[in-house]
C-alpha cells in the first residue's frame, strides 16, 4: 500500500484523547510511507490563510508520539468554521481545493465531531463533482458521546473516567460534615446526557455515587426534583446531585436561564454559552430547605482531564485515526472511522468506515430506557455499556511533579 | 516506649493528605503498642455526643492503609466546632474529658488547621488546670499553607500539584482558538495566596502558564488589571488569569460580592462563603474587551484531588501523624508538629514539635517579597521553594478504571 501527501486537521471543542487520535494518524502515514504529513493549524480556517505544518517536524521521534498522546486540547489548534454550501460559498471550496493541490495532498483526514464530520460530507461532495481525486475521511472525536452509528465515541472515556473519579472525590468530601448539605455539580452535555449519566460510574462498594441525576433528554420539572430532595435529605443528610449543563425546564428554557441575568455568549456555531445551571440549583435548595448547598462546575476540566485518561478510550482513538488513514489509502472516502462492539464481556471492538451523510449533523442522545426513577437514575446496562470505556489509565509522562506535554514548535 | 490508648479527630475542610496523616497516626500507634486506637466521628463535636469507632477494626490491614492514605476527604468526618473559653463553657470541657477519662484515653491527637490548633490549645491548658495526664498533640492540615512555624503544612503540597496540572491543561484548551479570549481561574486562599500563587508551578518548556495572579494579599485594583489585560491581550490573544477566592478590592470589600447579588453563606466560624470572583472577572473583561471568556472555579476538587495526590506530601502528612504520636509518647504535650526545611536541593525536611501557642490562630501569608510585576507574578523564589512539595505521585490504587478508597464501616 504505498500513499500520497496527507493532511490533517483538528476542530471543534477538544478532548483528553484528540491528540492520540491525531498520533495514531501520523503513525500510520509515516508507516505507509506518506512522502509528506501536514498537520491544518487551527483546522480549515487557519488551513483557508495558508498555516499549516509539517508534522515529522513536530513529531520527531516515538517519546514524541507518547508525549503527543499525553497531551490535552487539541495539539495543531481547533477552529469552529462552518463551511457553508456550495451553492452560497463556491469561492471557499475553490480556494481550499487549490491550496490541497499545491500540497499535493492525497488523503485529508479530520478529527471532529458532528459540525466537522458535516465539512468532510460537503468537501467529499464538492470533490466529486470536480473529479478530485483526494480521499477525505473523518476520525471521530468528542466527549459527548452523541455521534450517531458508532458505539461511542473517542474522548468520551477519558471524560467519563474524570468525571467518575472527581464524583467519587466530591462525594467523599460531600459528606465529610455530616450534617444538611446538597452539592450541584454540572457537567458538560449541550443536548445529550452521557457525560452526566457518567457520574453514576462512582458508584461502587466504596462509593453511594450521586443520589440524583439530570439529563437534558428529560424535561427538568423543578417541583419534582424539590419533593426528591426532600424526602432524600431526610434518609441521606448530605445529597449530590448531578445536572447536565444543558439541562431545560418544562417550558422549555434552559434551567441556566430561569435565574441568570448576565450577558449570554453566543459562538460561531450559534450555540448559547450554558453556565449556570448547577449555582441556580444549588442556591434554589438553600432557600427552600435552609440548608447548606454548594455548586461545582467540572467545567474545562472534564474534556481537557488528560493526567487521568483512560488507556481503553486513548487507545482507540490512536486506533481510529490510524484506521481512518488505512481506509483512505484503500481508496475509501466521504467516511468516518467507528466502532461496532464486538462483546462486552471480554470487552472487545471493531473499526468500520461508515458513509458519511448518516453521521454529519446528526445528534445521539442518551436512551430513554436505560433512565430509571422519573429519569433520574441510570439502569445497570448503561454501567454495562460505559465501563468498559474507563478502563486503565494512559499514566502521565511525570517531569518536575507535573504531566509533560508535547508543544507546538514554531 | 510504651504507650496507653490514643484517640484521634480529623477537624476542618479536607484535603487530599489529611487520611494519610490519620494513616501515620495509627501506624505509629499500633508499632508502639497502644492498647486502644479509638477515631473520634466529627471531631470534636462528635466526641461530644459519644461517636467514636475503634480504628483497628476500621484498619484492618496494610492494604487498608494504603487506601487509606489514597482516600481524599477526612476519613473520620470532619466538624467545625469551635471551642469557647473555660470561662464561658465549662461544662464542655468536663463532659470531653469525662469521656476521655472512661475511654482510659492517654494521647489525645488532632489533625486540622488554625481553628483546630486553638482547640489543642485550649484543651492542653484546661487539662493542666485539673491536673490530667493526658497529652495533646496537634498534626498539621491545610491546603492553604496558612499555619505559622512550619516551612509548610501537608495538604498543600498536594492541592498545588493538582492546581499545577489543572492549569496546564486549561491553559492548553485555553489557546486552542487562537483568538481574543481571556479565562479567569478562581482557586481556594481566604486570606493567604499560596495556592493561587502555585498555579505559576504550571509555567515550563511545554506551557507559558497564568499570564496574570492575584493574591489576597494585595489590594485588587480594577483599573490597572484592566490596564495589564488590554496590553497582554494584544500579544497573547488568549490569557490566563489565576485569582483568590478571598481577593479583595481596594475598599475592602470581596471582589466576589462586588456583583454578587445571591443570598451569602456564613459557616460555623463566622467565615463567609466567598464564590464568584472569577465570574466577575469573566464577565468585567467580556463587556471590556467585547472578547470571549469563560471563568473557572477549581472549587472542592483541588482540595480532594487524591488520584494525583504528591507523593512528597502524603509522605510528609504519614510522618507528621506518626512524629505526633512519638513525641506524645515521649511526654510532649501543647505541641503541633511542623517541620523545618534542612536543604533545598536535595530537598529534605526534619520534623519537630512546635509550641501550641505560636501557632493557634495565626495566619501565615504569602510573603510579598515573593510577589513580582505588582503583585501579579512570582519570583522564582517561590518556585524553588514550592517546587519540591509536588514531586512524585502516590498513585491510585485503581479498580474498575476508577480510584479505590476505604470507606468507614459501621
Amino acid at each position: 500500500m504505498k500513499i500520497g501527501n496527507i493532511i490533517v486537521g483538528q476542530s471543534g471543542g477538544p478532548t483528553a484523547a484528540i491528540n492520540s487520535s491525531l498520533a495514531g494518524v501520523f503513525k500510520t502515514a509515516k508507516e505507509l510511507g506518506a512522502p509528506k504529513i501536514y498537520g491544518m493549524l487551527n483546522g480549515i480556517e487557519g488551513l483557508l490563510a495558508g498555516r499549516y505544518t509539517d508534522l515529522n517536524m513536530q513529531i520527531q521521534n516515538d517519546l514524541d508520539v507518547e508525549l503527543l498522546k499525553r497531551t490535552p486540547s487539541s495539539f495543531l489548534g481547533s477552529c469552529r468554521f462552518k463551511l457553508k454550501s456550495v451553492q452560497d460559498d463556491e469561492k471557499t471550496y475553490k480556494a481550499l481545493f487549490a491550496i490541497l493541490k499545491k500540497l499535493d495532498i492525497k488523503i485529508f483526514i479530520y478529527i471532529g465531531g458532528n459540525d466537522s464530520m458535516d465539512s468532510i460530507h460537503k468537501l467529499s461532495s464538492y470533490g466529486k463533482t470536480i473529479g478530485s481525486d483526494i480521499r477525505f475521511m473523518g476520525a471521530p472525536k468528542t466527549v459527548d458521546n452523541d455521534l450517531a452509528e458508532t458505539d461511542h465515541t473517542p474522548g468520551f472515556g477519558s471524560a467519563a473516567k474524570y468525571i467518575g473519579t472527581s464524583l467519587k472525590e466530591i462525594i467523599k468530601d460531600a459528606h465529610v460534615y455530616g450534617n444538611n448539605f446538597v452539592t450541584v455539580v454540572e457537567i458538560m452535555g449541550r443536548n445529550a446526557g452521557w457525560l452526566t449519566a457518567a457520574a453514576a460510574l462512582s458508584r461502587g462498594e466504596d462509593c453511594v455515587g450521586p443520589d440524583l441525576l439530570y439529563l437534558p433528554e428529560v424535561a427538568f420539572d423543578q417541583n419534582d426534583f424539590l419533593a426528591k430532595v426532600t424526602k432524600l435529605i431526610k434518609e441521606r443528610k448530605s445529597l449530590v446531585v448531578a445536572v447536565s449543563e444543558g439541562l431545560k425546564a418544562t417550558d422549555g428554557r434552559y434551567v441556566c436561564e430561569l435565574a441568570a441575568s448576565d450577558d449570554k455568549y453566543v459562538d460561531a456555531f450559534g450555540h448559547k454559552q450554558l453556565q449556570g445551571t448547577a449555582s441556580y440549583l444549588a442556591n434554589l435548595c438553600a432557600k427552600e430547605f435552609k440548608c447548606k448547598s454548594r455548586m461545582i462546575e467540572l467545567s474545562t476540566m472534564q474534556r481537557c482531564g488528560s493526567h487521568i485518561a483512560s488507556y481503553t478510550d486513548t487507545n482507540e482513538a490512536f486506533g481510529s485515526g490510524g484506521y481512518a488513514v488505512k481506509l483512505a489509502a484503500q481508496g475509501e472516502t466521504a467516511k468516518m472511522v467507528i466502532m461496532d462492539r464486538v462483546s462486552n464481556d471480554p470487552y472487545a471492538i471493531a473499526f468500520r468506515g461508515c458513509e458519511i451523510d448518516k453521521i454529519a449533523n446528526i445528534e445521539k442522545k442518551f436512551p430513554l430506557n436505560w433512565l430509571t426513577n422519573d429519569g433520574t437514575l441510570v439502569t445497570n446496562d448503561f454501567l454495562t455499556y460505559a465501563r468498559p470505556l474507563i478502563q486503565a489509565e494512559l499514566t502521565p509522562i511525570m517531569v518536575n511533579g507535573l504531566p509533560r506535554h508535547l508543544y507546538l514548535k514554531k
